[in-house]
């Protein structure tokens, strides 16, 4: 798995360094280096505890931890370190590496990198170890983006998703549909090298027959992955709606807390005042609370509720709020209905007040609401008291994956935008190549469809990918990976 | 080097699990595991891909680390990652101790995390690590506090402190004035045993000498460099004062710059509207703009002035500024007035507005502001223009350190308020051998003041130090360490 010349060109042999721990104080940190000079650079500034456990000719064994001191070019001693040797092509870049591990203060850190470069690396650009790595072969494209995916992934089932791709499994899918690819060509260059034969072999129901089952639809089945993907990776947008008073920011607080109750939380989010991010069965789901509006609700209602539209307009579900208590009041009817056909579920909130029991008035009141949404879901809530909120979340997440049956089952692989650009462009060079064979056109032009659609294909993987994609791709990894 | 028998009484022997690295997004992530299950806890998670790099029986060779995936209890891997297993004795807790370095999402750290406390590891104290490898003899309770310092530290000079103590180096000091007075204790107790030759071997005269120059000097001195560290690790609040439009935000701003231009700005690190922190060859330096009350001064400017008062009073250092073009007005004059007898610099600002070439008004305008702050150290500078703010660096250098001659050469080991306490219990523990020496009290009495002397002395490096002490010191520590 190469990349393409033009890049192979731009390969430099410099050693690079750099910071690869989150910034921010922690037990350890680590600084890595990668490059034919990563053991100068380690020798340089480490001194081993035990001489001895170097090789005679003081080289560092590869892959063995060693404890010791970094010093300074002044002599002093900047930190007692973990440091480790490891020789190419067993490392991350296939190149030779070395990593420091020192306690985890930036300042130390920095200190210590600020050696590493005095001692001959550069700094790295962000992505470059990753980039290196699928330079030097040891990584195809997909897998490289797997790495971002992993690193920004903001919910386990995206973390799933990056592994598998991790390990390979969107670029097995490629490499089967790509050898059918080729297998075709093969036959229709076969054709060309024998044109006599032309007509036999050219069984153009047989290669239509190959075209759909081969490749056009697992291509297809790849874009309703990505789809798929897309929803698990980046989450869907939920807004909390419904007038004021009926319970929105209950609502929120609950489903938060459920949140922190099932994973910790992480350190060092910040939560947005009107934004909250909650998992829902690996599923990020982006919470939006309509009730931060309320300030201006008083003044003049009429924006407030203006507001809440708009931002029901960009939702991709809408959980809309009433108070079942209370029935429906004009301005409740008028926000449901500039829902339009929005993605929605209905919460019918502060169920405490009501007196079930009561087969009277209230009673009524609950079937009139029922009755008025209709087949929308329902759910029941009291969300001061934490009522209902399980049952919401099921709700949530049936509605989220509703549409995309083969959700159900959690998919161990999906195409990313990129991806999917390039597998539309992959099907519509196989459509071209339909419509060539279907036109009983020469083996030459389908020959050079195919070519095409191969081309296409090998973009995905990075054997084709232009130098700025591949550039715009390496630049949005954080340092040091 | 050993703790007190009753904290040995708490030492468990199950094995701890944390992850060690700074939360947030970072190219590697690392768990760290620690006790006797370590390897077994290790083998249960994690599958190397090279399994002959395992020793034949299965087992992990040393310090060596290995490639390979980690697989949560339903089989599904969880991230790539190198994992090493140390076996005792030559490991941070003298424990064994494996690690497993993955992908740096919080998310894989926290699934990798949930794994290994299934597999029978318990989630580790903060601190606990540390407090094992002081438990366990590695370390005195001095180096223990020096990984919290190093971790905290807010500058270089508090990064230099933390490694020189980490080193051993007021370990060692603290042993040399130990061994004097167990050197004094032997005389006195050699007294004891031979009491007809009391009166030869204790001649009061030698004691007394050894007990100034070998134990009270080197315990002064200790003390001395304590309150030179304390700045080197907290560093000095200086207040940015004087009357509105001076240019006070543009010095600020100037000496931000500058800060910026000599170390890369830690992530992470949010600067709060008032206060900012900046370091001076080494020293933090708290910076607090009284600008930020400006705000307020249209309105009542009586108020602002007070409120900079109040700022200045909680200062150490006072940077005063004046607009050295317009010459001191009232207002400078009475907020000058209430600096008292605080510490100050004299910034004489807006240079640029002054023509120096003109020998007329504007000259006898700055021999007048000159002459009016006599002897305080006064800084020129065009904030605005960037004019000067090298030298009122240097002289904030000078103003911080200028009563602390030793500082100029930069000192490798300083005692923390807790070992402060302690060797002023010491001192004072010595003034009673001395008075008992003089008032020719009996050898027994004597042994009794020296071994207090030593008692108290144990405790900085923890061989005396009671367990609530040790506790409050380890719960300091950030998780993983």
């Amino acid at each position: 798995m190469r990349p393409t010349v033009d890049y192979l060109m731009m390969i430099s042999d410099d050693t690079i360094a750099a910071i690869a721990t989150a910034p921010g104080i922690g037990g350890i940190g680590v600084i890595r280096i990668s490059g034919a000079d990563a053991a100068v650079v380690l020798r340089r500034l480490f001194e081993p505890r035990r001489p001895e456990n170097l090789h005679p000719d003081g080289s560092f064994p590869s892959h063995r931890l060693c404890y010791g001191t970094v010093r300074d070019r002044q002599g002093a001693v900047l930190d007692e370190v973990m440091a480790v040797f490891m020789r190419a092509p067993h490392t991350y870049t296939r190149e030779d590496v070395a990593e420091i591990q020192c306690h985890g203060s930036y300042l130390v850190l920095q200190a210590i990198l600020a050696e590493i470069l005095a001692a001959g690396a550069r700094a790295a650009q962000p992505g470059e170890f990753t980039k290196r790595a699928f330079l030097a072969g040891r990584i195809d494209l997909t897998r490289a983006e797997a790495v971002i995916d992993l690193l920004q992934a903001q919910s386990m089932g995206g973390v799933e998703l990056a592994v598998g791709q991790l390990r390979g499994e969107l670029y097995e899918r490629i490499a089967v549909i790509r050898d059918a690819l080729v297998e075709v060509l093969v036959s229709v260059e076969l054709a060309l090298d024998f044109p006599d034969d032309e007509t036999d072999i050219l069984v153009a129901d047989h290669l239509l027959g190959q075209l759909e089952e081969q490749i056009e639809q697992p291509l297809q089945f790849l874009l309703a992955l990505a789809d798929q993907g897309r929803v698990i990776r980046e989450g869907v947008k939920a807004v909390i709606a419904g007038r004021p008073n009926v319970g929105k920011s209950s609502l929120l607080n609950q489903l938060l807390r459920e949140e922190r109750a099932l994973v910790t939380e992480l350190p060092g989010t910040t939560r947005d005042t009107i934004e909250e991010l909650i998992s829902v069965h690996g599923i990020p789901v982006h919470l939006v609370d309509t009730a931060g509006i309320r300030d201006h609700e008083d003044a003049v209602e009429e924006l407030g509720i203006e507001r809440a539209r708009q931002k029901m307009r960009e939702a991709d579900l809408v959980l809309f709020v009433v108070d079942a208590s209370q029935g429906l009041s004009a301005i409740d009817r008028s926000l449901y209905t500039s829902l339009d056909d929005r993605k929605r579920i209905v919460i019918l909130n502060k169920m405490d007040k009501i007196d079930i029991a009561d087969e009277g008035a209230d009673e009524n009141l609950l079937q009139e609401l029922s009755g008025f949404f209709g087949a929308v879901p329902q759910v029941r809530t009291a969300a001061n008291k934490g009522v209902g909120i399980a049952q919401l979340r099921e709700t949530l997440y049936q509605a989220i994956i509703g549409e995309q049956e083969e959700m159900s089952e959690r998919i161990s692989c999906a195409p990313n935008l990129r991806h999917k650009m390039i597998l539309e462009k992959t099907l519509a060079a196989c459509s071209q190549v339909r419509e060539t064979l279907l036109a009983g056109a020469p083996a030459d032009l389908l020959a050079v469809d195919l070519r095409a659609a191969l081309d296409h294909l090998a973009e995905i993987v990075g054997l084709t990918t232009p130098d700025d994609v591949l550039d715009v791709l390496f630049s949005r990894f954080c340092l040091g990976k």
